[in-house]
């Protein structure tokens, strides 16, 4: 099954790209990758703001890492035309806005994973990292390299 | 226009390439990309160090980000001889040494970002985040990926 | 001398490979590049745990770093059969749990760039970093971008 076929079949619904906020863009292809900067969650119409082990418990970070992965999907979509055009999720980098004794940033990151494995079939490498701050207090934010179908393909 | 002549038709005078501290170097080629390790805000005489959101302020961070910006051509130009040679930056990566509570990372980072969209023209995939620390208590490091032209181009 | 043969020269044995301990895979290969996620210390029967600059010192973090870098070895040699078919390490990612004041991530992480300039007789660019916290409060991850010959080669 396509993957566009398995996002509609998973009832899933893409908010619009995330507009950036400075001066850089969502995704810059070079060869056959396409590079994914940060993809925060962000459900149309809000952000999730606050900080894992103190505003934000692990199940509210999971929900917010999903909404990332649907976000770098929006973008994947608006890049490609459609989804099918993904070869593979090759690396995700999550940064989670996290206190000095959090630990269960595995449990939340696989919030975003889960969702890229339902979509493609396949895992991808990982690092998740709990970092002392981000931009406006989002909560986390997901980085991806993707391998992508030649232009001509 | 070339980045070389935007360069100079910028003014902008590029400090000595940072020599490594550790065990590394500041760049690796495989095939068309030029993989930069962290660079730092390098004045040629002296390092900006302290934290963002204590000792720094978003516009000391802004101008930070600009020093490691340069450092980074600095290093594109010794790598390729010139910097006509880089096809694009396709990502960068902004870490902040930053208190808990910093918010301002995406004002910071676009400091070094307004650089490189000056002197190649076009924006790149992003991530900035605030780290809890960074080596010597440095304010700031960034790290690019980046597009180079054929070796025999 | 080939990396397999240096890897026996020194006297280094490898642990087995770390299972993955959420949804995603240890190395996604995608053209000449395998991309390894975070990589952690791990002896073959534990981990080190704790953070920089309060339960372990610069010394135990090196030596942790160089366990790290041991794990990726095992998923190097996993995935491509033999370390002889690495080309040559691009690029490391170093993520130390680290204090706010904690400043010697340099020579943390030197600890595993030792291992790869011994095994494969060059430096890679990369980045230092300290974070706030990490997955199950370990003391530091390494990620890695390894250019790796052809698969017909």
């Amino acid at each position: 099954m396509s993957a566009d076929a398995r996002i509609a079949e998973l009832g899933i619904e893409l908010p619009p790209p995330f507009p950036p906020a400075g001066i850089y863009v969502n995704a810059v292809r070079t060869g056959n990758l396409l590079v994914l900067g940060g993809h925060i969650p962000f459900t149309g119409d809000s952000v999730v703001l606050g900080k894992l082990g103190d505003d934000l418990d692990v199940d509210a970070g999971r929900d917010a890492a999903r909404l990332a992965a649907l976000s770098a999907l929006a973008t994947l979509r608006e890049e490609l035309g459609t989804l099918d055009r993904v070869v593979r999720i090759v690396s995700l980098r999550g940064v989670v806005n996290a206190t000095p004794d959090f630990m269960g940033h595995t449990q939340v990151i696989d919030g975003a994973s889960e969702v890229f494995e339902q979509v493609f079939g396949e895992r991808h490498a990982r690092l998740a990292v709990g970092v002392s701050s981000l931009p406006a207090n989002l909560a986390l934010e997901i980085e991806l390299i993707v391998e992508v179908e030649d232009s001509g393909g």
